[in-house]
């Protein structure tokens, strides 16, 4: 039995969970950011005083593994009335931190319900703004504001939470008994730094035996990572680290003309990562791009946000199944 | 094995289920009412196009055998934001009916979640506006409507829907299976009649050999049922079955001053049904008054019409697993 550890949130997180949950012998945690605050999270949150669901959300249904069905219905968004554009599954989560009191129990009660197979944990347990202070020293504040804004042309400085955003204590037990974590892919700024800033995150992972994956992101953002290369993300992650990836995992497939034209209409030129990695030891250069031509519901106000090219959940499942089993 | 149906909706059929939920070697189909149209449910059917979630989600509950918590997060009610008065389980009732497609599958998916020990089948798949005529020749729509309405002191015609409502096909093999068919307790006119008035009931419960249960209701409702005995409600349930009821439950109990008080003030004096059968032979004459003072939540928006003066689970279910032993 190998000890997995993920580490994202969002799509990204769903796409590698959905893979790994049909892997035997392996323990699954998916450690999820806390930072989203936008679209039907965003309104809940600040209705009701909660913690963002839609990461945690995400996650769960990717390793639920109850009836398609039941899939569906914790995904489903409403598309009328005052409830419209609200995913069922985060009203779901809402309601279950208002029954236990707390949002880490909330998702213990999900995973019960939903059948999940590991272990979905939330980061931390404390509200978590993120932000960005600039070169210019402008700091903007949220995850939605962040995700929107062209960070990259001033420059970035620092990524962080004002307040003491610690992490949680299941998620540093996982961390400790890992022999793998992956890291993303995913949203870099949004998704995967949002877990790696926690307080206690660094020094746990300094005590932590576990090699590290990482699934370099196909597409770059724009206003976030424009033309970086593989390079690029694997130095600006070990900073964040504090030490070394063990393995690099880069796509070697194209995507098609379909899906590179959609990815362009949507964030322009130029956004496939280019790997100038060359001859680093620790890259494997593999097929894990996914052909599929993703379809949104009309319900999904943050659609236009979702990446249209993507990692295939098997593919990249099968390689790391191959990894861990060396 | 017994099979055991009961029919009804709402609170009177959540008190009877919660006991029948424990008893061995039965099992049970629970009959509900899909006229109700107010509070969360009446919004939801409004903004969403739904059948009503709220009698059913009750009776989900009640045979619900998932952990405590479960069942509490089904009955939350949000006191919040635009979801507020909202109960989680309606929202839940509803965005299964949108992904499965019709309310009775829907219904279906929800008591494989639930754990629901046997079947809650809506007693119609139809739109069910509960209609009333009075002797003036008024008509009044709408259960909610109905509810609120006094139709004593003008006088009632008939009970009806104006559109085809229609028997659902489990509901009727369930009646055809029945062993012991229990009727209410429960709201009179917009609980327990919206059942027996569905077309095709009467014929179906003429081919069935059940032997029917009457646990007379314990209180009159302003308006409705004023001033009626035990044999008034045994006459007029009587003419909606065109049968004879077989066994009559009768509490012998008198409730506490407390009690007393609170419902008073509620309904005005003079609601507690007196018994008037005198020597009838199927009456049974027992303890079944549950003696809970009963707390609302603040976000029930109907909690004002809920009864202070119930059964008692267990009481009643002890004395139906006597008769149905015997």
């Amino acid at each position: 039995m190998r000890n997995i550890v993920t580490i994202g949130g969002g799509t990204g997180s769903y796409t590698i969970l959905s893979g790994l949950k049909k892997l035997p012998d392996i323990s699954i945690a998916a450690l999820v950011s806390m930072a989203d605050d936008g679209g039907s999270t965003g309104v809940l949150m600040d209705e009701l005083g909660i913690l963002p669901p839609g990461d945690v959300r995400q996650c769960l249904v990717a390793l639920s593994e109850h009836t398609d069905i039941v899939r569906e219905l914790i995904n489903y968004r409403f598309t009328e009335g005052t409830l419209k554009g609200h995913s069922f599954g985060n009203i779901f989560l809402a309601a279950l931190e208002k029954v236990t009191g707390d949002f880490v129990s909330g998702v213990e009660v999900a995973s019960d319900i939903l059948k999940v197979r590991g272990a979905v944990l939330p980061v931390t347990d404390n509200k978590a703004k993120l932000s960005i202070e600039l070169t210019n020293k402008h700091i903007i504040e949220g995850e939605d504001k962040i995700n929107h804004f062209d960070v990259e042309s001033v420059g970035i400085k620092k990524i962080f939470y004002k307040e003491n955003v610690k992490l949680n204590k299941n998620a540093k037990q996982a961390i400790l008994k890992a022999d793998y974590i992956i890291l993303g892919p995913g949203n870099y700024y949004c998704s995967l730094l949002p877990n790696l800033i926690v307080k206690g995150f660094k020094e746990t992972l300094r005590k932590s035996k576990a090699k590290i994956i990482f699934p370099v992101n196909l597409t770059n953002k724009q206003g976030h990572t424009r033309n970086w290369n593989t390079s690029t993300y694997v130095k600006d992650v070990e900073k964040y680290l504090g030490r070394k990836v063990d393995i690099i995992l880069v796509n070697k497939t194209k995507p098609s003309k379909e899906q590179i034209k959609r990815y362009s209409l949507q964030e322009g030129d130029g956004v496939l990562v280019r790997d100038d990695l060359e001859d680093d030891k620790r890259v494997m250069r593999v097929s894990i791009l996914s052909h599929t031509i993703i379809k949104y519901s009309k319900a999904d106000i943050i659609q236009n946000m979702r990446s249209f090219i993507r990692h295939d959940s098997d593919k990249l499942a099968k390689i790391i199944s191959a990894i861990i089993r060396k």
